[in-house]
């Protein structure tokens, strides 16, 4: 590699600069701060960990996503976290062991091996909330409620959001009895809408069955589509039928809390599907390609670290909410300028405006006039009448 | 891996688990908001790179506790960051490429393949501050002013300074031409204060090189090794000499700054010697293994990255800052329990408690009254003639 192009970065990986990193910075400890108002308790996950851990519960997606390498001390291979919600769950299920629902929130950056598409990041910084220990729709509800607040927070304007639900698919798709890998090719086709194939894939089934896969292709669209799902999937088994209510009350108590919000009903819906086991939602704003908040319940992940709890939660990654939310960050500006000065005096005068939370910077030798400004300095510190003063600059 | 210990985490690898979690966010604000107030501007660096990069300038020592991997997209060798410091001054060098003083500073974890010593974390969580384009003393005095005011804020006692200067040994190395391993195994040598084979090592030097590498080894102490260096270096090569100034320099207007401050000398003191190129310094607090924080000038690292700039800077470990400080953290604690409700009133009401900055906990179905202790509230939403009023819990 010569010198000239040492400074490269591999693609998706980034680095911030300022000022955007200040602007970073500032959207993380609002989102971490609204996060603590409604109850949520921070964590810090490893951004390390042996990879039968990293990947308990995962798809083989999130596995080609994750780096790995061998542990020099144990020999066992370990992998970066290429998400963070399978870490919290393990803290809930195993490091934190309490009775009862369990609120916590993260922030942190992953790393993805290859990109989830063209172009996109490699290492986004995820930011999220989990609720753990209650299986009803109130959890649900509370959670996309606080993805909305954050979305509002952060002034993201024209945000509408998709829901679905993972036991409508599952309920059919166990019902069918089709063998796994049938399955997951039925999955893959239902995700791109691939009719064709759906419908090739369901060819055998009792003709019932096949017509209500067949049907999640087009059961997409506003709320008219839950009135559409109760029809079609009337002979559905009791799960599906269950799932659809739940989405339903999910629906409706979202509506009271955000009445302007377009909610969008997408039930062949399954991102995450092997992860998430109930209700899964998603924000978009216009112009986004994918979304920019997301999330679902999971209930069955923390079995793998020894105790099953309902959980549910949704994140985000902190770059594209600071790109896409149009709220002005206050960041510090201004200061005040120190000369370049030994004198023991001058040091407690700017330790002490330091103290009232004032910035100061300190010229060092052979700057010229120009470099308070420079620094962001609209003020300076002079020697009047042997007191150093603030001043105009 | 069985179901029973997939919670296990390897060795040295943490996670932050509530309070402590929110304790480590409020140091990591506090001390970057201290940064900014002397003029620091946050970057945030990315967790991996391409390996010529990352090692830099950097010590095989630090080769050796990097982790790596290939990058699927590219196919060349990338690690992951176990040191902050190379990939700042990248960015000072290329992608800020600024003229004159620039201050930088970053927070961020690291990763270690092997630990520093037994039993030490893999995973520090790196907090630091950079000071680049000046190579007078004022901004290394500037630096440790900046790491003194840290370790002040969090309250650390019992404070001491250990000071070097890499110049002494460099400049005495380079008269006695040592070839590049004799050179190692001296600087080991003299790290581990060999005094015999340090004797070996030199034995065929002239005499005069011989006893100033040898005195080296004893030069260690309060003010007094200054003077006895001295009268030891007196016909050392010139840089040694400059070097010796520099120090004395530093340290007298340290004592102006930190007049309480013990300060201590080691001019065989080397710590990152293939890095640093001026003034080391670290700081220890009683019974504490190793440093609490340290750092050092190291002027040409930005070379290899097409532009030589003087830098000098500190780094410091958040977890040990925030076990060896004292300093009281106010973590929010109360709030106010809101009952299991759908009532589009209580929605309202909860959320402007919440949009006043007022931490507010919703009961889920079928939680006890007790619940509300446990989720930390000393208030209640009731509904109270037809309104929802905050009363006692």
């Amino acid at each position: 590699m010569a010198t000239v192009d040492r400074w490269l970065l591999p693609d998706g990986i980034e680095e911030i600069l300022p000022p955007e990193a200040a602007r970073i910075e500032a959207a993380r400890r609002q989102v971490l701060d609204l996060f603590q108002s409604w109850g949520y308790e921070l964590v810090v996950t490893p951004h390390i960990e042996y990879l039968e851990s990293l990947l308990t519960g995962a798809s083989q997606d999130l596995d080609l996503r994750t780096f790995k390498v061998v542990d020099p001390l144990s020999g066992r291979q370990m992998g970066f976290r290429a998400d963070i919600t399978p870490q919290v769950a393990r803290i809930d299920a195993h490091s934190l062991g309490r009775k009862g629902p369990t609120r916590l929130c993260y922030a942190g950056s992953v790393l993805h091996a290859k990109p989830r598409a063209l172009a996109t990041s490699r290492s986004p910084i995820q930011l999220g909330a989990e609720l753990y220990g209650d299986a009803s729709t109130s959890s649900d509800v509370e959670i996309v409620s606080l993805m909305l607040a954050m979305l509002e927070l952060w002034q993201v304007p024209g945000v509408h959001m998709d829901l679905g639900h993972v036991g409508i698919y599952r309920g059919l798709a166990r019902a069918a009895g089709l063998p796994g890998d049938t399955e997951q090719q039925l999955f893959d086709a239902l995700q791109r809408k691939a009719i064709d194939e759906v419908t090739e894939l369901t060819a055998h089934l009792p003709a019932d069955l096949a017509g209500m896969l067949r049907a999640l292709v087009n059961l997409c669209g506003g709320r008219e589509v839950l009135g559409e799902a109760r029809q079609v999937l009337a002979r559905a088994p009791s799960p599906v039928l269950a799932a659809l209510d739940e989405l339903l009350d999910i629906a409706e108590r979202l509506s009271v809390r955000f009445p302007g919000l377009p909610l969008y009903f997408d039930l062949g819906e399954l991102r995450g599907y092997h992860y998430h086991t109930g209700m899964v939602f998603a924000a978009f704003v216009p112009g986004s390609g994918g979304s920019i908040a997301q999330g679902g319940r999971y209930d069955d992940i923390g079995a793998d670290f020894g105790r099953a709890r309902p959980a549910t939660g949704f994140s985000t990654d902190l770059r594209s909410l600071v790109t896409w939310g149009s709220a002005l960050v206050e960041l510090p500006c201004g200061g005040i300028w120190a000369p370049d000065s030994t004198d023991a005096a001058l040091w407690q005068v700017v330790r002490q405006l330091r103290a009232e939370g004032l910035r100061v910077v300190q010229a060092l030798p052979g700057q010229p006039a120009a470099a308070a400004r420079q620094a962001d300095c609209d003020r300076q510190l002079i020697l009047q009448a042997g007191q150093w003063q603030v001043a105009a600059l």
